[in-house]
């Protein structure tokens, strides 16, 4: 898959459309959406990857997308580009999503020429987890029975840690695939990597969730996979805010992309991913 | 030490001066400046998280800044602080400076107001490594005698490592403090933290640098600390371009922030952190 097949497949995915010069344009569908009918934050960190790999022709490097205000599921958002400097290896690229109410979200990232002989590594290691196969299915963001929202568009198994690099509270592990099973280029590991919070009150020791304040996405190598495992790992917490890291990996080892963000943080009386188990045996139980 | 004083010990540092209601000024002095007399990354994004904090009288959370282009020593630089959202108890932050010439670097960030019994914790380890007096002196970012530069202004030391809590290629300890002896507030974590490329090309099994294209931040809880241990973590390399983080901590083992960046790598005929070791010990030698 190479740079213009990446960019129709995320567009196609995405549903964004380029309208001008520097200029697109998306509607808040179902799986960019979430259970509660907003914009998801993982659905914003793709769409300005995407859009600034489009515009500029060259593959994403970083990302980073702060959230400022919402739109509602329906909504058509204008999607500004601005090339900030163009240089002969890397753009420096700004996006600002806007509806008639406001800027929406505000993203900040680069684009590059990756040196096919250049310097390259991967310095972390992959946790050893049960395969994607065995896991406890499923996930509910919300204890509420969501029509519409990413959930839908996306297939989440816990996966088991049997061994990990740098242990600690809060690691979670969980394996991910479209449900169409199509590709999950850099800008759809950033849809997918939007998890962090669960890990981070998990490492409080408390059942919640948190909203993000921001997405920020690194990118590796290009790889072809159906699954990735999400490798959650809070950093800290704060009077209610937390900090934390996933390290998304192909289902052969590949070190995709370290998405991190910093959250607001709010307790719970139920578990998303627990919830969603009970739910999702419950559903198993009616259907199977 | 509370906000007021925080902001008071960055504006004093950076030399950051309020010019009106959400603007700021600041010159290209040698400790924001690299040894070519561009101004440093570090002090980027140390300039925006005291500029965030001072408008908004909240105490930053997260902030990563852009680099668009450089000024030199000597340089007079316009700062620009918007609120994009002000919430209860988060605000959304853009920052942009300028000078005559365009954009100089942007951010995207935020302050909020941390709950004294809000969810907290710490769920990284520090790694073991020597203390503070024992490490090799120095550090010399060019093969050239810099006369100018942040690392005229700070003292570094190598931190031999004698248990890393996720062990890999490219792992580096580094002891930091101001060479005035003042206070590590998290503008000054973010200055000191601009470090992790040695790290990535270390990793990589070659001797170079890196130039930056953003810093990020995260901020954990407020702690009084004379020297920082830097524990830099690359993620990966691809194409000469490479990922990492930095676990910022307190001489007594808290943890102040995580950092993280991309940066494009460029190989080098010496290692900056070797090189100063053999000038440090000429200098020793002369001196001593």
């Amino acid at each position: 898959m190479d740079h213009d097949a990446r960019v129709a497949a995320d567009e196609d995915f995405l549903g964004l459309r380029e309208v001008g010069s520097g200029r697109f344009a998306f509607d808040v569908t179902s799986r960019l959406a979430r259970a509660d009918e907003r914009l998801y934050g993982g659905a914003a960190v793709a769409l300005s990857v995407a859009a600034a790999a489009a515009e500029t022709g060259r593959d994403a490097l970083w990302c980073t997308t702060q959230f400022v205000s919402t739109a509602m599921l329906g909504r058509t958002v204008d999607l500004q580009v601005e090339v900030l400097a163009a240089g002969r290896r890397t753009s420096q690229v700004r996006v600002t999503a806007t509806t008639d109410d406001g800027v929406v979200f505000a993203s900040l990232g680069a684009c590059g020429v990756l040196r096919p002989d250049g310097l390259a590594g991967t310095f972390e290691e992959r946790p050893e987890v049960s395969p994607p196969g065995e896991g406890d299915v499923g996930f509910r963001p919300s204890g509420r029975d969501g029509e519409a929202g990413w959930h839908t568009a996306v297939e989440v198994r816990t996966a088991e840690i049997r061994r990990h690099p740098d242990p600690g509270p809060g690691r979670v592990c969980l394996w991910l695939r479209r449900s169409d099973r199509g590709p999950v280029t850099p800008a759809i590991a950033g849809y997918l990597a939007d998890l962090v919070p669960l890990s981070i009150v998990r490492g409080c020791g408390v059942t919640g969730a948190g909203t993000s304040l921001d997405n920020t996405i690194r990118i590796g190598a290009a790889a072809e996979t159906e699954w990735i495992l999400l490798d959650l790992r809070p950093n800290l917490a704060v009077g209610s805010y937390g900090h934390g890291i996933a390290n998304v990996w192909t289902e052969d080892g590949q070190l995709l992309a370290v998405a991190s963000q910093t959250a607001s943080l709010m307790e719970l009386d139920f578990d998303p991913l627990t919830a969603f188990s009970s739910h999702a045996s419950e559903l198993r139980g009616r259907n199977g």
